[in-house]
């Protein structure tokens, strides 16, 4: 990719990641890189193909960052916990509003992040649990296919506004009471003495007590 | 409230829980009374007036219930695994289109519906989780509202048929998953200990066990 591309595309990031996308304009994109408006248009059509490309990457990414931490974990649980560190990363500075926005507003996009959760998100949950419960570390009687989805879905249901105002909740203490709730959750009686060996290495528990 | 009345908020309310709201009709509610649809439109103006009322008696009827129930239970999970009973019972043939239909087409019942969720359940839910914490029963570090939020909402999501497919899912399957599972990520230590021994007499597990 071209140089001027590239940085397009990580400026825009970077702004919609701080702002939320509906708040960031074209200007915004070419002052921040001190650059003309009409440069940017020799590379995008509009700020929805400058998204939707800012997305894709973001997807190629993340996935990549998430096999990175499956094969550094020794079991699903570990996988789970490095899970929770990369999770507070990826939230870090990050406004609460970017998901809800792209569902309202931009539909295309939000329908790649819907395909990237069903193709992707939720097989590899799928495949955690199915390995957790293989292991012993995660009660024989869970549903995979519900939990996955639960698990999906609340992770969704912390951006929604209507449900946890922003000015009320912070997001990453949502997101990480959530996920270490899930994994108690699901945990055998295996699995809970493992984690409590491990848990002081977590960034679930440690996000809590720093709250 | 006189006869015919409430003859016909009991049929209706029969009909949309085995039906769905939306595909039943003043005809079928004069058909399943044996009466006429003139007698019907002397009480009620409308099926939304119908539905309206069968909703408030609904909400009357559960309050009523759970009120019972927090008096019978000796301690906080006591409650929750009583409250599967009652949910158990409730979900018992109930058409599992029910909730969405409401809230798609239905805005005005779908308010009763959310005026009671904020301003009853997830009270209730909240004084659960007070109590629990301040038993020892539950995990000192969970938030209470963050959970008493998430423990309404995914009831809520397993009714939506765009993540859960009717044709896929039992409901009640979900929401005895969902409902150990919660109970199972906010138990302390005492919790756990407590759980074990009560655990056989619980809606929760029986249905899981028989699926």
């Amino acid at each position: 990719m071209c140089l001027v591309k590239e940085r397009i595309l990580k400026s825009a990031l970077n702004l919609f990641w701080r702002y939320g996308i509906k708040s960031v304009t074209m200007d915004d994109i070419a002052r921040d890189l001190g650059i003309s408006k009409r440069t940017i248009y020799q590379h995008f059509s509009d700020k929805e193909a400058i998204l939707a490309q800012v997305i894709e990457e973001e997807i190629t990414s993340q996935k990549c960052e998430m096999q990175k931490l499956d094969e550094i974990a020794a079991n699903p649980i570990e996988q789970i916990i490095y899970a929770s560190g990369q999770m507070r990363d990826t939230l870090a500075n990050m406004n609460p509003t970017l998901l809800y926005d792209l569902k309202k507003y931009y539909p295309k996009a939000w329908e790649l992040f819907q395909t990237y959760k069903k193709e992707h998100l939720i097989k590899n949950i799928q495949d955690n649990l199915t390995e957790g419960i293989k292991q012993g570390f995660y009660r024989p009687d869970i549903d995979v296919e519900i939990f996955s989805l639960l698990r999906i879905e609340q992770t969704v249901m912390a951006f929604d506004p209507t449900i946890f105002p922003v000015r009320n909740f912070n997001m990453m203490h949502i997101q990480m009471q959530f996920l270490l709730h899930f994994l108690r959750g699901i945990l055998s009686e295996k699995g809970f003495e493992y984690y409590n060996t491990i848990k002081d290495k977590s960034a679930i528990e440690i996000n809590i007590h720093e709250k």
